[in-house]
């Protein structure tokens, strides 16, 4: 075999799928990991494959073994493990020579990273990576940011290994060093809004329909056939449809009702408050999973207050509402998602193209889905356009909007928490009202604090008469 | 007269009025500002209070002219400005000498400001101050971080200031260094949402009732004869009554209505989401201020889907449902308010009491209320529980919470927004959920991503069958 022109360091779960994969598409790959246990456990469940992973117990190894420019897929935790293998990588490393950092960064690291290692004259790419081990075995999201020059280097892999939607490969570069960071955050983000979106809709049909898991499944079955066809709709089926091994009961009855996090849902939410952009489907899905986490509060609180009545009168809400309210509840959740990323590009001075981001999306990714296409379609017609906006999604919103605000107020109505839904139906109202209320609120900041206003008559800041 | 204890730097609208609030209270203080015109403007327009005023064009008179241990409050700008005062201060002052930043300064900065300060032999209090210039004038509410000794070198003067109920002192230190610049940010939180929802309970009025601003005056005027009195109430029943002196107009109806923020309500949002604290009332009422400020978009909308059909039918919510949702709202604003302190306070090692902190908004401040003596009582009684559960608000709560769901469904089926009253609702309906659906979002992460789940009936961390 060849010397290889490319590595990947770090082979936990994913970076060890991530190797697989590259070898699995015709490339040579180096391998390190700080525990050797690891790279002799990845040779030797290869396969065929493992002619052609070259194993290297120590970096100077890894670096020798290979051919320049070499290019360094890093798959280490994020943090401070990414800035010292970077450390320890870049005096051993020739001119022109790219480090990938393909870990759950955040994207004010990749910029600080980009700017430290293009200094010493070697390229960096900041690339999010989605789809989990099964994505990153046999087809990631790609997301990268960087240079040109580092993505010229980069591609020929990278797109050999990325998913494909109708033979597109799922990886591109969206923009300089944070950029494709950015991009995987928000993508997070929307990712928790999503599943949120489906378990209030659970929650609809379970406690206000009384379903069981094997009817909530074959309806979600359905939608996985029609506007809503995507992944989560899909796995949120299979979930519903499985059996406990161990008592024979659902198995989604079983599991706990307190969800964790990774954080990055949060990240979003955080960044959106910084950029000044509203995403509020999100924050209220990061959110519910904070008060899920409260389990025991929400106990005595029940105890207190007696569970509000949860049943729903028959016809309140159909399945073709629900259906409504996913659909008109997606396309919100989007429109502030990729608001944020238009933000965001701005913000960081990144070339970002909404309609590359939807075509990355597409498939791979958690969030994939049918209507991404459209999206891409939509963004690429008209990039600077709300996607609220795009003719495409304003008709359906039109058609789905009523079938939202039915699902909200029958749910709210009856004790059924919806805070995802319910932030959907209250943006798109407000951003379909040229006079909001916040004229009051101008008011008030001026009667305490002259912080003064605008006139609807005349330009300038204006103070009351008070 | 005799040499000044005291000082004041940073002569603008708030220092200056602090600075002849203490010399109305009998202090000798000394007076600094970078531009000397402001240092003149005080003293010629002080009247009889100018001889408790000592100029001081330098930094250097100004400490020369004062008497150990110095206490000297700084006004100037948060941020950079607040370093370069006490790195100009410090080589000038003595050991035991007292800085307090009195400015709108992030938490995180008092702390490392506090550390820095003391490590020299001085004492640092980091001062949160709400009221606007009428408070500090004649009374605001103080919250201060800090150490014992640098809170009793500062208490003379500052409870001598502050505003009084039933003649307690609104001036408190609630913790170490950062506590009062972080119990002020989650203030300034809450004043975001009680605005938001007051704008709500406006909007339904006009745009759901056609009422007048005069009639909705009235309202507001009587609401502040109940459960809700309160510095806000009465603002807006006042805002509501004025007349454009220009146009003769209601003034309301002159103003934009886009709104504006300093970013201290953004802070509340972004810190609690580092805490993992859910605070969905304040989250929707910075996100609804963003979204006003994206008027031309809203406008856009409005032309694409028409203006939501706004009127209400016939006594779909009354003003006694509109009072119940403002109370319950309320009550659940300041729930979320209240953890966020517990949480912030047990992240950061303070021993924040809650009742303290409730006493010290009770007048002076802009949320002050009534309602906030029976939280002070409460949250004495138990200091650990959350308000929601306290007696005296859950009793409340089981009272005005039809009121708050009436009005909720009731105008999100007509399309009048309302973000945060909405999301007090959900926020209630789901801790008052002892069986969420966050066991759907759990069974999707280990689906696609092998994250584990918690078992009902059994301890530890498990997968599905999938």
């Amino acid at each position: 075999m060849s010397r290889p022109e490319f590595a990947v360091i770090g082979l936990g779960t994913m970076g060890a799928a991530l190797a697989l994969n590259m070898a699995d598409k015709g490339f040579d790959v180096a391998v390190h990991n700080r525990s050797a246990a690891r790279i002799d456990a990845l040779v030797e469940n290869a396969g065929d494959l493992a002619d052609r992973l070259t194993p290297a117990k120590t970096l100077d190894d890894l670096v020798a073994a290979m051919k320049g420019p070499r290019a360094i897929l890093l798959m280490v935790p994020a943090g401070q493990p990414v800035d010292d293998q970077i450390a320890a990588l870049l005096p051993l490393l020739d001119e022109g020579d790219l480090i990938i950092d393909g870990g759950n960064s955040g994207f004010h690291d990749s910029e600080r990273r980009a700017a430290a290692v293009e200094a010493l004259g070697k390229r960096f790419i900041g690339l999010g990576v989605s789809g989990g081990e099964d994505g990153a075995r046999h087809g990631p999201s790609l997301m990268a940011g960087g240079s040109e020059e580092a993505w010229e280097r980069a591609a020929p892999v990278l797109t050999a290994i990325a998913a494909t939607y109708e033979d597109e490969p799922c990886a591109a570069l969206l923009g300089a060093a944070g950029a494709g960071h950015f991009v995987k955050m928000v993508h997070n983000g929307i990712e928790y809004a999503d599943m949120q979106m489906i378990a209030e809709a659970y929650g609809i049909m379970r406690d206000g329909m009384g379903r069981t898991p094997a009817a909530m499944s074959d309806t979600f079955s359905q939608w996985n056939d029609g506007p809503l066809r995507s992944y989560l709709i899909e796995i949120s089926a299979a979930v519903l449809k499985a059996t406990d091994p161990k008592t024979g009961n659902p198995m989604i009855d079983m599991i706990v009702d307190r969800a964790g996090q990774k954080g990055t849902g949060r990240w979003t939410a955080i960044e959106a408050q910084e950029l000044g952009t509203p995403v509020p489907v999100i924050d209220a899905a990061v959110t519910a999973r904070n008060v899920s986490a409260r389990l025991e509060e929400r106990q005595r609180g029940a105890d207190r207050f007696g569970e509000p009545a949860r049943p729903l009168p028959d016809g309140a809400v159909t399945d073709t509402d629900l259906e409504s309210a996913l659909i008109a509840g997606k396309i919100v959740c989007y429109a502030q998602g990729f608001a944020m990323l238009a933000d965001g590009g701005a913000d960081n001075g990144w070339e970002l193209r909404l309609a590359d981001v939807a075509r990355v999306w597409r498939a791979g990714c958690i969030i994939r889905s049918a209507m991404l296409d459209d999206m891409a379609t939509a963004l690429e017609q008209a990039p600077d356009t709300s996607l609220l906006m795009a003719p495409f999604f304003a008709d359906l919103m039109e058609r789905h909007v009523p079938g939202l605000r039915k699902t909200v107020t029958a749910a709210n109505g009856h004790g059924l928490p919806v805070p995802s839904l319910s932030a959907a139906l209250n943006w798109f109202d407000m951003m379909a009202t040229s006079r909001s209320t916040a004229n009051m609120i101008q008011g008030q900041r001026d009667y305490f604090g002259a912080h003064g206003f605008e006139r609807t008559d005349e330009e300038g800041t204006h103070h009351g008469p008070w």
